[in-house]
């Protein structure tokens, strides 16, 4: 029985007082000594606890407005002697301190304040130091020592000292890391805030905090080891899965890329993913039409697609989603007969967004590992509207056509490049991605809207528009365009043959605009 | 000048004794009052300083082998104080508190000893209590007390002093931020240690930190801000620029997916990268010979691309590497006539890489952050040699073909999926990348196969194989691989119409083997 630590005595020093009446209640009733400080001994003392005021203990007064209580020998030592160390025992004696054998402290809430005064002395005042120094000792010294942190460990303490005699081992480093934990992540709070307030010296430093929500089946591939972490405590999540299978790694990152194309529109919105990659996407008036003409624009590939919606799903949306083998499906909303015709589908992922304008956000940052290093960058949160495009072709885009443009612009934004994006009434015709030639991207664009297209007789190319998420360096894009029917075309502009380019398209009599914004997305 | 703090006390307790004689000497120079601890004691008596033991100012020795020192309200209340607050002045005076505006802590080395120590508790005594509890109050109190944590800063402080007779309000906060931040990061080595080592309760949380090293100019498009962080304190990277403009952080990227691809060889040989994705890949017998296929695998794609070499750039390479434009050309080493030569283009960036192997490791994990969660994956360092293929075909693959397939299957790992990678005699002849449907993706690696080799009279692609990084969903890819003359093909399998893909190979008398492997990569 040599792991179970008995407990003889405790020092509590709480500064959230939830649960700590029953808890010391329970101690006292087994015999074990409390010893307390300022507003803790108090309530103790309150509700009628035999409690040992802390300066009993110092012989030495709490001083400064509270900032000095604790932190002395007498009670560091108690905390600190390795109870399996004789010449420690012996120097306890030698100063009568008393060995404590539990400590319970919980610190001053810091983030609650920084989140609520702009008081920086009010800030300052709640940096704990006693408290981090005593669950630090405490810590260390788990070999001798317990230390709680949480008031939710309460119960796990005292029913292992009911059960046991004591707390063991186990415990005893669970609470310890648990401790370790709480004052890196206080020291992380304290010094983001410093950085911020005091020296607005931002992100000379970054640190990527996370608690492990879930342990993922397997990362992109079966044999990659993969999680999901939360960037918050209370591990919130952007979205409420309501029926299917758990989500895969892979079909979260089609998620992220579904929804932060979606986040570009405000009419109701159909986007279709695979592999990261939009396959279809339609705007329309209302989110049934724009669902037909998403999955239309590519009906093969958006087999075994993610589907995202900025709309609500109804029974009518619904039975048509379910006639086709779909991974995910998110919108904004189900309806109860919604619901019913989907939760037919046992694997069927169904999810409720919770958060659509958090896509639209430059934070969180993108992250990119390579050995030694990382890159860190804000998400792309340009926004191209009629207002900040330039027309520099003689013709001028038609209104139908401009509006086409805008579509077609938010769509080659999420995809991969060299991306275009060809598309008409707000439909994508035929999507070009993640090739090292942008004549090739064209060419193939071409190519996957006639295969896509196949069964439509008539010359659907005809009158489209091109977006182009970077520059063409030569002409030879707009020529290919031309011959396929595209009328219209948005790029950023800024190549050294941009007059070339510009002349092919007066030549061919198209209309083209600049955005002035390159939105590389690799 | 009431924001200059006059320092007339000291308190000195530094586990690295690096440069504290003579700083300690400017103080007492200066006519500061030197208090001290143990160790740091000793060593400054023994140069001669005047120094007071920490004993005399709080009547309690040292006890627990050094585990309880400073934690005493004498020091505490002489670094907490408020020196504003009259209340705080007078409860100094009535408990014969000295004032102390100088702190200066380093702590116990307790990375360095989990480096070199497996002995839990030698670590564990490594564990500085008083210092960080020193520290953290210093801080806090940066209105009326200096800390001073790193050893380099010394000689800004005694300037400010010697200088303005105090320490500025600007310094002290620079010293707390730094303070902070050194026991946020001392408290996070305890926190990884301790859930490795005693707990074994490794990544339920996980905390990604570092430093940054610069603002890149931008990152992926002019308009998003980007910067790049060392993992590392010593802020050591994988690689040295010796020539060129800086590196951008799509030159970054790009050399990570180049560097990534180029770990898989061991023979000679080139990659070039643009946006991420490989466009000419060649494994031969020297590293001349395969920049000039890899090159010649698709030139127009090379145009502006970041080549990876893992052998030595000698002259002749040097003068090829220089006819076309490049935006990076990465090596092993470079010889000093190359160097001369790549040298006379100012712009072009020089990279000698320093560490291939770290690119097969499964750390760093790759990161892809969105609202509220982020997602943690290892690296896929799978590896497909001919001992872990199996041939499903009745036709088996020549030597030569062989080859070729473990080839194909190394480059189509590395491209975005949906991935197919056309090739012959260990040079890559098309590559499709990044599409949604994976007959998409034959198609358009055999066409831009065609386009690249338009000068090419020969059937280029008769005998070649085929990679593909997931499995045929159905048989048309084969039927059309087939026709362009593809002659052996490797794959994961997997798929429910394996049969038929399988009878399709069969029929046209072609040879495939099953990987057993996914490599999708997004």
């Amino acid at each position: 029985m040599s792991n179970i630590l008995r407990i003889k005595r405790s020092l509590i020093s709480v500064s959230d007082k939830g649960k700590i009446v029953p808890f010391a209640k329970d101690l006292a009733k087994e015999g074990i000594e409390i010893i307390s400080t300022g507003n803790t001994f108090k309530e103790l003392k309150k509700n009628k606890i035999n409690v040992k005021k802390i300066e009993e203990v110092t012989f030495f007064p709490e001083i400064l407005s509270g900032r000095v209580k604790t932190l002395h020998p007498k009670i560091f030592g108690g905390i600190l002697a390795n109870k399996l160390d004789q010449s420690h025992a012996r120097q306890l004696k030698q100063h009568s301190i008393l060995e404590i054998q539990l400590v319970v402290v919980n610190l001053y809430p810091f983030k609650e304040t920084i989140k609520i005064s702009n008081n920086v002395n009010k800030c300052i005042e709640n940096i704990d130091i006693g408290g981090p120094s005593l669950i630090r000792a405490a810590a260390k010294n788990f070999l001798s020592t317990a230390i709680i942190t949480d008031k939710d460990d309460y119960k796990k303490v005292i029913n292992e000292i009911k059960k046991l005699g004591g707390i063991s081992i186990e415990l005893r480093k669970f609470l310890a890391l648990k401790a370790f934990k709480k004052t890196m992540q206080y020291d992380n709070a304290i010094f983001n805030w410093f950085s911020n307030k005091i020296t607005k010296n931002q992100e000379e430093y970054l640190l990527l905090e996370g608690e492990k929500i879930d342990d993922l089946r397997y990362g992109e591939n079966p044999h990659q080891a993969a999680s999901i972490f939360s960037f918050n405590n209370n591990k919130k999540r952007f979205f409420k899965q309501l029926n299917g299978k758990a989500l895969s790694f892979n079909n979260l990152n089609d998620l992220r890329a579904g929804l932060s194309l979606l986040a570009e529109f405000k009419n109701p919105t159909a986007v279709i993913i695979k592999h990261a990659i939009p396959c279809g996407v339609a705007e329309t008036n209302n989110i049934y039409n724009s669902w037909m003409k998403a999955c239309q624009a590519d009906e093969l590939s958006a087999f075994g697609g993610v589907v995202a919606l900025n709309g609500n799903v109804d029974k009518k949306l619904a039975i048509k989603l379910s006639s086709i083998f779909l991974e995910v499906i998110a919108a904004k909303a189900f309806s109860k007969e919604a619901l019913e015709v989907l939760n037919k589908k046992k694997n069927l992922r169904v999810i409720k967004i919770l958060g659509f304008k958090k896509f639209k956000k430059e934070k969180p940052q993108s992250i990119i590992t390579m050995p030694d290093i990382f890159l860190v960058q804000n998400r792309d949160t340009s926004n191209i509207t009629k207002k900040n495009i330039k027309v520099v072709s003689k013709k001028k885009p038609t209104s139908r056509e401009l509006d086409d443009l805008i579509f077609a612009n938010k769509v080659v934004k999420h995809v991969r490049s060299n991306a275009i994006v060809l598309a008409k009434n707000k439909i994508t015709l035929g999507i070009g991605s993640g090739n090292t030639s942008r004549v090739d991207s064209v060419n193939f664009a071409i190519q996957k809207s006639k295969r896509a297209n196949s069964k439509n007789k008539k010359n659907f190319l005809s009158g489209s528009v091109m977006a182009s998420d970077a520059f063409f360096p030569f002409p030879d894009s707009i020529t290919l365009a031309y011959k396929a029917g595209v009328k219209s075309i948005i790029q950023p502009g800024g190549s050294l043959k941009d007059n070339l380019v510009i002349k092919e398209v007066d030549e061919k009599k198209l209309s083209m605009v600049f955005s002035f914004k390159r939105s590389f997305s690799h």
